[in-house]
């Protein structure tokens, strides 16, 4: 994958385009994924892995609720990786993340993931520069896997303007509808952006091979919305999957 | 690692081998186990995984009844692998696998395992050798990120002759404590015996990078037990562990 410069891609909807028209082609868009996602549920074949990654506040959860957040649930599942457990941090990085792998027929959402093994393990320095590059690895290996058993893998980064954070981090302080997700952390990991800045382009460098990653400019969360819903809408459509034939031996 | 023909390694104890003395020694290093584990379970460090694969009757139970049976239960979990579930099924092949795999201060018995996959999926032609290769490498990278989080990986193939595994089968028609064992579908496994050398020989070549394969002479029990035994020793007195010093912040 050519090198990929944050600073060079804008994080806001092309100047001109449309608010309200973009927001009812999302809404076509996500009935579209209904019906795909209902054929994707009934031919148990193939599954898909969202990953979304971004600095705090660039619109993670915001995609989990208003692009998945109206399909079936018997075929969603959604994880968010926090901290990992005692017990997570006495095995590989990648075995609470393997469990939760979509089955044939899902659709997995990972709201953060394996990646922060790299991200944030990495900017504070947990771990040295040989781990990184064994991670980049296996990380690659793992994806592959999933790949090889009809697991098509969305990464997705979330990419907004530090102007734009610190506007959601503000309202945090004041809306009383998002003071809850007020985290003092996320003021000290701020002051790290530039570190995080090369480490997601490192990683966009690095693990790319069984997934390609795309870049959702977020700062205006209708249009980010619009683009994710039209790559998992894309995705769906490229399974090519039909619903299975009847097969019975009941004889009339 | 150099191409191994099981035709060319014998299945029996060497000749003039004594049976008592053996048991004596196995007693010893066993007792010598059970202090190197005990460390092991308090240093949180590093974790053994235990591969035992081979034919039907050759023996894999009896190694972990007798060489692991008396070691301390907190540390220890055995993992017998069967045909797997509908949902097991419905995800990659070491997704089961990786969930199983010990965590720090462990040691894991893997009863049959993920070569599975590799043998009894390859001899049925269930698989395609396309997807065989693919398994290859996927093993060889599951195995390097065990390995490289401090797992040490133990792999035997437990070697019975043809005449002892038709023994040990006809035992389990007549013997009435071995009956529960006796499956029709060995008999017609033990038919593809040609088919499964082949299908270990090839694993032996492809799948030795991250940890070498041991093959075990199986047709006399006490003298596999033995051999395994001084592996399982050896293996935990490289790790050269030591018990924790005293922390604490309690003043006197």
């Amino acid at each position: 994958m050519a090198d990929i410069k944050l600073s060079k891609i804008a994080t806001r909807a092309p100047k001109g385009t449309d608010k309200d028209a973009t927001k009812a082609k999302t809404k076509l868009l996500i009935d579209e994924i209904k019906v795909l996602q209902d054929v994707l549920i009934a031919s148990g074949k193939k599954s898909i892995l969202v990953i979304l990654q971004g600095m705090d506040a660039s619109g993670k959860d915001g995609v989990t609720k208003n692009v998945f957040g109206t399909l079936n649930p018997i075929g969603i599942k959604v994880h968010s990786f926090k901290k990992p457990s005692e017990e997570e941090f006495a095995h590989d990085f990648l075995w609470r993340v393997h469990q939760v792998a979509p089955a044939k027929g899902e659709i997995t959402i990972f709201n953060r993931s394996h990646y922060e093994d790299v991200l944030i393990q990495r900017v504070h320095k947990w771990i040295d520069e040989k781990t990184v590059s064994q991670r980049f690895d296996a990380i690659n290996n793992f994806e592959k896997l999933l790949t090889q058993n009809g697991t098509v893998i969305l990464k997705f980064y979330m990419h907004v303007s530090q102007e734009a954070q610190l506007e959601r981090l503000e309202e945090r302080k004041t809306n009383p509808e998002k003071m809850w997700k007020h985290k003092d952390q996320d003021w000290e990991e701020r002051k790290l952006w530039k570190q995080y800045i090369n480490a997601y382009e490192d990683v966009f460098k690095n693990c790319s091979k069984a997934a390609p990653w795309q870049i959702i400019p977020t700062d205006h969360n209708w249009y980010k919305e619009f683009l994710i819903a039209r790559k998992v809408r894309d995705a769906l459509k490229d399974l090519k999957l039909d619903y299975p034939k009847l097969i019975t031996n009941i004889k009339k």
